[in-house]
């Protein structure tokens, strides 16, 4: 794809990402998307023929981008508490900003496809997870737990919180307990 | 209230939230719950105004009803691991089952009213929580955890996989090893 082609896919994304925390996924439309990004109907559709295709290429970015920076840093052979409190910090700071995330399109999205892609992304996510946390206990500086149970607890108190958070004012510091309770079950003192 | 008015009251509750987890709370009205009921519109009336009432009193007897179990079990000076034990086999067995659960009702409810009511049901869960922990560490059966941390991860890891087990297929087993990362972090061995 060339490099001005590939500008506007980002610049599409990247305003949609915005529509979709603010209105979630049913609402939107690709009219909505043309207003946003200033583009007109044929432009826009030369990149993305609907807001399924633009959120789940949105969905496909953000989880790259994660795994991406994970698979840098163990490369790179930083410590995996590094790794941790990054990503548990991204996390907290997503939980503080429920207006900016995209829960409720996300959970909107999937009620309204088939759940093959959001189950590929969970198993990434997942993956993701597991490898850290793997990564750690080889570099000694995680405790033995059971990598599967963790993964599990991280991920879905992660997701319960991002779910209530857009529904009910949750407490600030309910983000930071769960951080230092996977910190706590982790990190070797 | 008359034993007959409290009865048809909870036949009503009982319909009613068959009704609300199979359609959520956006998509209930008065009249389908005259239709499950059987009961005429001056009948239902006579015991609530809305849908909003009705789940509302479907919320409040469910949060008592599990409030006094524990309290319950608690005066019995029954073992807070069993008090535990059978409290997350609930959460399981009501994971496992995503068809009778009321998350997107209890959802969609609070999207479409203040969080006033959410807010205050949540502040119960968190004290029944929070009353069994601290009584398993009195008991000396539990760790001295951090409890209002091991709060948040039961309630937030819990409503995380409820929601998600609604628009995606949750492994069986991530219900059971989220249980076992509760149990691990709080029973003595």
């Amino acid at each position: 794809m060339n490099n001005k082609k590939e500008k506007t896919r980002e610049y599409i994304l990247e305003k949609s990402s915005q529509l979709f925390s603010e209105k979630g996924f049913k609402e939107v439309t690709m009219k909505d998307i043309c207003e946003v990004t200033g583009l007109s109907r044929g432009g826009l559709y030369s990149h993305f023929s609907s807001t399924r295709e633009v959120f789940e290429a949105l969905l496909e970015r953000i989880t790259s981008e994660d795994e991406f920076d994970i698979e840098e840093e163990i490369k790179k052979g930083s410590s995996a508490v590094e790794i941790l409190n990054a990503s548990l910090t991204r996390i907290r700071k997503e939980i503080e900003k429920p207006e900016e995330s995209l829960s409720i399109a996300i959970y909107e999205y999937a009620q309204a496809n088939d759940s093959k892609e959001i189950v590929r992304l969970n198993q990434r996510a997942e993956e993701k997870w597991s490898k850290l946390i793997r990564y750690g206990i080889e570099q000694g500086e995680f405790k033995k737990v059971n990598v599967n149970e963790m993964v599990s607890v991280i991920l879905y108190s992660y997701q319960g919180v991002r779910m209530w958070s857009k529904i009910m004012p949750i407490k600030k510091n309910t983000a930071i307990q769960i951080t230092n309770n996977i910190k706590n079950q982790l990190i070797i003192k």
